[in-house]
């Protein structure tokens, strides 16, 4: 725990030097955070150093969900020490919406921020998708939740161990890929024309499909530039893909990414979803009515397949982007939207939601279950990348899903409680619970989540925790079993 | 399939006969319609007379279906023939809305509509209920659809015996108990102040959870009577009970009644929804921003707990009546009441929806769910009234309802295709699935279902068929499996 903090401070001293260098006064303040964090983390560190290293499962889970709670209290430091982001419940939830790489903000002008501030504000994002690739890749399959077990080795068996030979090993070639497309996409970036620091920050939240922008209108700044909405559509691609089939691409092994299943639903799904919201635009939308400014600067066609693409990775990635309203292009779309809130990326990419390979399972063994019906004594096992699944994965998957479900629901109802009306109780739900960013209604692309109450900023940022970390490690906290001696 | 339709067109003399007694004009269309029933039903009887008697599970399910359909063709030609609701998709739409007791209505004024007319409308519902009773204790666990051989007979294992010895003698049981409570309500909602219409039409459509009235405002007409209402609140509450846990309280079996862990639930929810709904009434909604007259007879704490449990058990039991629009209540209860259309009545009840038993395995499955992750190892069944659930049968329920989340999801998006907002696609989709009847913004209470494009109102009327027959039993003929010889 004490390293997280550390590291955490490490970090900060990034945006403090930089704000050094440019002159800014929050430099102070944000270095003055930094050691608060450093001092923490080295005096948890002196008085947890005897402490054994085997840690059990139980354990594991205090331990995920205290740790991302200690990483919200340090890294809102710097908002609430220099002042620029007023209200504790703000400050707080900013700084989660950070950390789980939501990208909601109820910052009302961005742009009037302190680069260092905004600066910290991407990286939060950046540092929390380091953290969702640990737990992807070691820490959830180890603790068997919802079914991860099946998808953090990519193959499953013996031969994992090509994979990983040692799991920080592991961690550390994925974290370097993730760090490999941060920069390339900065410079990417800037060769199309943003800033340095645009770049930079956008790449941050891009990887980590956070979602933070340094505009106001996000990447609607850049509706006069399709070639920086091609290179972010790209790189939200990338960062919605399991990691380890990256991996597999550097290594030259393309055969594997191909027969990658949850790679090719992912895919078409992506294809299948912008085909629909394309035509739509295309045929049905009238983009006059936005309130983001919209030119078509390579005519009608190219602007609805770049837009409909663009916002459906936005969604089906969870990174939160936005080129254009999407509540206001067609009540399909709406709709067609809010349901993807639920698709998620894949496992093993940075994405939030309830992922692609969850989705294949359960529709596939819907259709196992017709044909169970259909002949009540056959032995009909789910097959997943050619072999069967073992049962009790598949049970999990659907035990997770009806608690997301569940989630979901009892979310809305809660923000409707707190005054939000229909359409808006439950985008805010679906949207925190998936880590998505913009809503609906009231919490559209076009605004922000700054008019929640007080107690819903605090609800919201509940809901992202837990749905960062797969329901069950923060939900188990709440049972009686888990505080039970046995 | 004959003998369906011969009893159908039997029982469309009554409207006929009660239409000719007070001089209506349709009387004779009805009779034509009746006439035409008859005919084709003794002709199908005539032709499939040598068919033999043993049905195979894969031809129930197309004789459910079918069945179901060819009724409602039947059952519309009193529309149809009479004119009396123009257009042949208002036609079909209003008697799937009838036999699927869903109370759904495109008929803008009701009370203009011949007595007669009416009459058969209601009966449409009550018809309905009578076929989901047979289905609930006969078809479907011989079918073996989504855990429904769970509760269908009330003790699994041997001693079911004692309470069907045959299946036809227990259908008959509940069928008395359903006239038994329909003739009771009947005459209590006279002495009540009903004239004889009103109260035998009302109670054709409480006890099938229909919803059909004959009055545009619903029950809200009756707002200035509560014992009117109270009378229905009772109904509702039995005809979203298992028939066989009433079967069991008039055989002096109370102790049967009160061990019956559906029945402590659905008590439970009904109870604990009440009180949210109708404290958020009397603190913080206001009721004169109601379009319906509103009038408090009996003091605001009176009318807030009246109304909050009236429309809970509308919406619980699946009725649909109305008595205010609870849309314009608070946001809180908005979204709840969503949420409730997923809850659903008792199984073996007439109600539709989920269903309450199935809520509670899903429910404690999560919380073994959790127990499982903790203990790998340990075999962590389901209990149900005291007994382990068999996992094939929890894993039946689980799939059951992500079929159903996907139905309903997939329901909204169309719906928003034919143009429906974000608000009125989720209810429209919500309340067909469950049939509920009313549902949100365009089609909130005190609005009906007539604005729906013609393709609208199909979609609606095949959601509200799925829905009614548990989805499989429909969905499964759309699979290929089902179709091939095996
Ligand atoms: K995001
Ligand atoms: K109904």
């Amino acid at each position: 725990m004490g390293i997280l903090l550390l590291f955490n401070g490490g970090f900060m001293l990034i945006p403090s030097i930089y704000s050094w260098i440019i002159g800014e006064l929050v430099a102070l303040d944000i270095a003055v955070s930094a050691l608060i964090s450093i001092s923490a983390g080295l005096s948890a560190m002196f008085f947890t150093r005897k402490h054994d290293k085997d840690i059990s499962p139980k354990e594991g889970y205090l331990i995920v969900s205290l740790g991302w709670l200690f990483m919200v209290l340090s890294g809102m430091l710097p908002y609430v020490i220099s002042g620029e982001i007023s209200g504790v419940e703000n400050s707080f939830f900013e700084t989660m919406s950070g950390y789980t790489t939501t990208g909601a903000s109820i910052v009302n002008d961005i742009e009037a921020l302190p680069q260092g501030i905004m600066l910290w504000r991407s990286l939060t994002h950046w540092i929390g998708g380091m953290g969702i690739i640990v737990l992807a890749v070691a820490i959830l399959p180890f603790l068997g939740i919802g079914g991860m077990q099946l998808f953090s080795a990519e193959s499953p068996g013996p031969s994992a161990d090509k994979v990983k030979p040692k799991i920080a090993d592991t961690a550390k070639r994925l974290w370097f890929i993730y760090f490999g497309y941060t920069l390339s996409e900065t410079i990417l970036l800037k060769v199309a024309g943003m800033n340095w620091f645009d770049a930079t920050n956008h790449a941050l939240s891009t990887l980590s499909t956070g979602g933070f922008s340094t505009k106001n209108a996000s990447l609607a700044y850049w509706n006069d530039s399709p070639v920086i909405q091609y290179i972010i559509i790209l790189f939200m691609f990338l960062a919605g893909t399991n990691f380890v089939v990256s991996y597999y691409a550097f290594k030259g092994r393309i055969n594997k990414v191909l027969h990658n299943e949850e790679f090719k639903w992912y895919f078409f799904f992506i294809a299948g979803f912008t085909a629909i919201t394309s035509l739509s635009i295309y045929f049905m939308s009238d983009p006059s009515i936005a309130s983001i400014d919209y030119p078509m600067v390579l005519g009608k066609a190219e602007s609805a397949v770049r837009h409909g693409l663009f916002q459906v990775l936005a969604v089906i990635t969870t990174t939160g982007f936005v080129t254009a309203d999407y509540t206001l292009w067609t009540p399909l779309i709406t709709l067609l939207f809010f349901g993807l809130f639920f698709l998620g990326g894949s496992a093993g990419s940075t994405s939030g939601g309830v992922k692609v390979v969850r989705h294949v399972i359960m529709i596939k063994n819907g259709f196992q279950e017709f044909r169970r019906i259909l002949h009540p004594n056959a032995v009909l096992p789910v097959r997943y990348k050619g072999s069967s699944v073992d049962q009790k994965i598949v049970y999990n998957i659907l035990g997770f899903f009806i608690l997301y479900a569940l989630s979901f629901i009892i979310g809305a109802v809660v923000f409707a409680g707190t005054g939000l009306d229909f359409e808006s109780a439950l985008g805010a739900s679906a949207s925190s619970l998936g880590n998505v960013g913009p809503a609906f209604g009231t919490l559209s692309p076009v605004d922000n989540y700054a008019s929640l109450t007080v107690f819903g900023k605090y609800w919201s940022s509940f809901l992202m925790l837990i749905g960062r970390l797969e329901l069950f490690t923060v939900l188990i906290l709440f049972t009686p079993y888990f505080w039970k001696n046995t």
